[in-house]
């Protein structure tokens, strides 16, 4: 056994509204463009890793595998809330580990349909916050008030990710929206739950992702030159305590897994060059931050006032979009990232690249559950 | 890394219908069992894999782990229609065999509530098959036509999988009906689907079972004497053909992953001293007899006539009642399976003991879906 796993192949689809295709149709378009990206075939796939959420009780990853052409081999379907998808991930990176396979395919796919856990509308553009009593936008919303009150952290400063991220979309073709997004536009926009407006909330979309992991000794006889290693993964779920029975506690959740990713890869925050997080909402984007350690508690503000997660800037966070302005299909988002962060490993994303990209960090939570964090590194040319 | 992993304790609730107890009850109940049987506390677990299809979608695996006060480990949610618990146990092999973790739980838990996939009632007794021409009854009781008409199957000897089932429940103060039925009250019994009577149908109930697994250092650290061994675990979903487009075809399903499961243990049939399979319907069971290995194809009527899997018979199977008698909690019954095992390769099964038993195998089919077969291995005394 080595210990050393890689993607050697990812592919999504366009994240948006698709009422007229399944789960099997989104999923098998997401597989082949994986395939396709690593050069290898559908015989190739010795076990699959599924992540989706609406339909998990009807075997998806079968379904998506009758589709694909690839049937008879193992198919574990995988669910962790918002982290589906990463989850899925994981397990095939530690089968790969444990030496079963080496060849893995992990796909996460989502119809998002009538909206997840009650709060979205997907007949609307930007409604995951429209019933502003509804948990999840609440929940961040409070969160979001309680950094304001602490460290003086500004409803601009929270507008200010979601023209972020709408302006990093612009570049990214497989994006929901592509259109730059001012300010003022943000901050005007519909009060879902202060200081979250319908555009600094995530977007309703269906998508799926894939990413084909490979074995050390499949990559060499692949040739290396495109295989990004995942150098750390790491899941955690919700500390509860004497102190926190009730509420989820995000901010430990992620920091108790980049703690242990950061100690997996043997890195630090100041060695990333980008950083895929879970921007479900404009606040948590600035928690992660913190969370992350990229800053100290209470400065997340000042980083996104002076540019630093901009494209272009020290350490830019969510160039694909993000949640914000790319799309949010649950079981999808996990392998979406880890999509993105390929594409800039390897020298090709494009109009948004990030220049000499070595190492990308990958965050999801799953709101009062879980979260999931990986680290990538590029090949050596 | 050892590729040796263990199941150092087991347990499970009693099956039945439980309409005033949560998922996380029943799960926290299971965990609790299986802790104490393995003689290690809650906070030695270092990882959970959670089955459970009813509530995939809010993260029951974490419930549990609230309930029984272990959390900011690492939780999976699986699913895998009726393999879902087994999917989840051979997820948790994987992650020890991965060296990520010297202590994993499995836990499989469900609250079938309305039934699954719309076949069942839970207000009735054996109400599974009461609509004859929903899928399952209808599927199983055309496989078992088919054997009639090509090998001369009977009527009777189907029926006779019913009666040995529910004997062999007597023994297992966990099962849902502990009663010993006779051949004409199963034949007499409501006619679900030819040659399906309503007492020849799995029985939908609540509970979970829950499984501790260790790598080979932390059982040589617990001495060993109760440690078995996971000889091996086979994954395998439904191989579709040009032949074979639109039909699932649950015995090319088991037969590969028996293969696979034997290869790697290193065994046959012939070795095996009891068997827990996937007797869904009274038809299943037989069908399973030639698909495991233990006659040749055509002579699986002949076995239960001649006493050959019943309690004192050559291959003992189904010994805690099976699906038939002690339920079918779809999450669960993966595990519950291995629970059984367990006691058996210790010793500790009490009236219902299977003498001397060294090698048992546990066997699971999702419809539609996929097989897993998990062989155990009994401590060295």
């Amino acid at each position: 056994m080595s210990d050393a796993v890689y993607v050697q192949g990812t592919g999504m689809t366009r994240f948006d509204r698709t009422p007229n295709r399944r789960v099997p149709d989104l999923g098998a378009e997401a597989v082949f463009s994986a395939l396709d990206d690593a050069g290898l075939s559908i015989a190739d796939i010795q076990a699959v890793y599924c992540g989706n959420i609406m339909e998990a009780g009807q075997t998806p990853g079968q379904r998506i595998m009758q589709q694909v052409g690839q049937t008879g081999v193992p198919v574990v379907n995988v669910t962790n809330a918002c982290a589906t998808g990463a989850t899925a991930l994981r397990e095939a990176w530690a089968a790969i580990r444990a030496g079963l396979h080496d060849v893995c395919l992990a796909v996460g796919v989502e119809k998002m349909g009538a909206g997840l856990l009650g709060w979205g509308e997907p007949e609307t553009i930007h409604t995951e916050g429209l019933l502003g009593s509804d948990l999840m936008p609440a929940l961040f919303a409070h969160a979001g008030s309680v950094h304001s009150a602490r460290y003086g952290t500004s409803f601009e400063q929270f507008a200010r990710v979601a023209v972020k991220n709408h302006q990093h979309a612009v570049h990214n073709p497989l994006a929901r929206y592509r259109k730059e997004t001012p300010l003022e536009e943000v901050m005007n926009a519909e009060m879902i739950a202060y200081p979250l407006t319908k555009l600094m909330c995530s977007v309703n979309v269906d998508g799926a992702a894939a990413a084909v992991l490979v074995s050390a000794r499949k990559a060499r006889e692949l040739g290396m030159s495109r295989s990004v290693r995942i150098r750390a993964s790491a899941l955690t779920s919700d500390p509860y305590s004497e102190r926190n029975l009730t509420m989820p506690d995000f901010d430990t959740c992620t920091t108790n897994a980049a703690n242990q990713a950061y100690e997996m890869a043997g890195v630090g925050p100041r060695d990333l060059d980008l950083i895929e997080l879970h921007d479900c909402f404009a606040t948590a984007e600035l928690m992660h931050y913190e969370n992350l350690g990229l800053c100290p508690r209470g400065e997340a503000g000042r980083l996104i006032d002076d540019g630093d997660t901009w494209a272009g800037g020290r350490i830019p966070v969510n160039l694909s979009g993000g949640l914000l302005s790319k799309g949010h299909p649950i079981g999808a988002t996990g392998i979406a990232n880890i999509h993105e962060l390929t594409l800039h490993l390897r020298g090709e994303a494009g109009a948004r690249q990030q220049a000499g990209a070595r190492l990308g960090l990958a965050h999801v939570i799953g709101l009062g559950s879980c979260c999931a964090i990986h680290i990538l590194e590029a090949p050596n040319k």
